[in-house]
């Protein structure tokens, strides 16, 4: 059990550098979404949302913007460095999430609770970015490297429900990989029919914290 | 809260009349899937799943066959019956489950059990034809019609959770519909990680209604 999590934390190290590497390499010119960047990144990911994001040519963004194709180059270097700057908005809230959690002193059982509703805040609040994200299948580097920081992402799932059960406070008889897939899958589920103009994304928290960690059963 | 529960169910049955009316207009001329159909079924379905509906022709649905597109036409009239074919797998085997646990004496609670369980099984036994159905958006009568059966079996898990939050043996703390949406978040993300050959789904469905009925957490 410490040699397979000893192993999985290597991974995730090793995985992690990648990581590093390629967002060095990756890195935009331009800084992090501006003003103006930000209309730029908002409008290219409805549309890549809308039509798919092999089907939305730099033309689409810009007629949608209602602005030149060169006042587009102006923002970026091209469609992937916009699907790049879109999903990481996505990951980076995931990411900063994980890291908070990282940083309590507290067991296993309240991270991964805290994780969980911090995630289910930041998919209500980059609904289009979260949405976009998930439906990256890796076609391009950007996409791999996308895929590969969502696998990161699972696996410290996965520990925290590993680590929780062996504090005891997770029942053991549920694989641990299966059951960060289903947290997540209820969590990722909001990009199907959350609507932000809704609200209500702290009850919502509470809502899946609560199946999650409790479940719906009344308790005699 | 009756006259709600009246006003629902009046809804509901004018819903089923309208699918019964597309149904009987879109019934296709060969009845179910035969052998030969089935064969063309799976290679249209996952070329949908692959490349999208939109941007799958019937000469692609042809080519991966080995058929010439007038022997595909022999067993269909065109794309949007393969697809109603495709999706009705799916929509068939939940209303099944449905239609099998309205016919239970049992409490609403343990009927809302049953369908979760037997939802697992039907996503892992037709995963494909769920993927697909779970991505369809709305653009043809075909698919308007497979979003409207989608709404009504939604409906119907909303009221089982109503039923049983009304028998006190589910917590009233959790909005019904929420519930309902969280539930099958958790069953329809398998269309996003399992594997057939992996097996194991009456496990997975323990897992799911572990999760869904009594949380993660351990009992003191």
């Amino acid at each position: 059990m410490t040699d397979e999590r000893d192993a999985q934390a290597r991974e995730l190290a090793r995985a992690a550098r990648i990581v590093d590497h390629l967002e060095a390499r990756n890195r935009p010119k331009r800084g992090r979404p501006g003003h103006d960047l930000g209309a730029v990144l908002a409008a290219a990911v409805r549309l890549f949302n809308e039509r798919g994001y092999e089907a939305t040519s730099m033309d689409d963004v810009a007629r949608r913007l209602g602005i030149t194709k060169s006042s587009l180059y102006h923002h970026v270097t091209g469609k992937e460095e916009l699907l790049r700057i879109a999903v990481d908005q996505a990951l980076d809230g995931l990411y900063e999430a994980m890291d908070e959690v990282d940083g309590l002193a507290a067991p296993a059982l309240d991270r991964l609770e805290t994780l969980i509703r911090r995630s289910v805040l930041v998919l209500a609040d980059r609904l289009e970015y979260v949405t976009l994200l998930l439906r990256v299948r890796g076609n391009t580097a950007v996409e791999q490297q996308a895929l590969l920081r969502r696998r990161i992402f699972d696996a410290k799932v996965t520990e925290l429900v590993k680590q929780a059960q062996a504090e005891g406070a997770i029942r053991p008889d549920v694989d641990a990989a299966t059951a960060a897939r289903l947290l997540f899958g209820m969590v990722n589920s909001l990009i199907e029919w959350y609507s932000p103009q809704r609200g209500g994304a702290a009850q919502l928290a509470d809502a899946v914290t609560t199946i999650a960690f409790d479940g719906l059963r009344t308790r005699q």
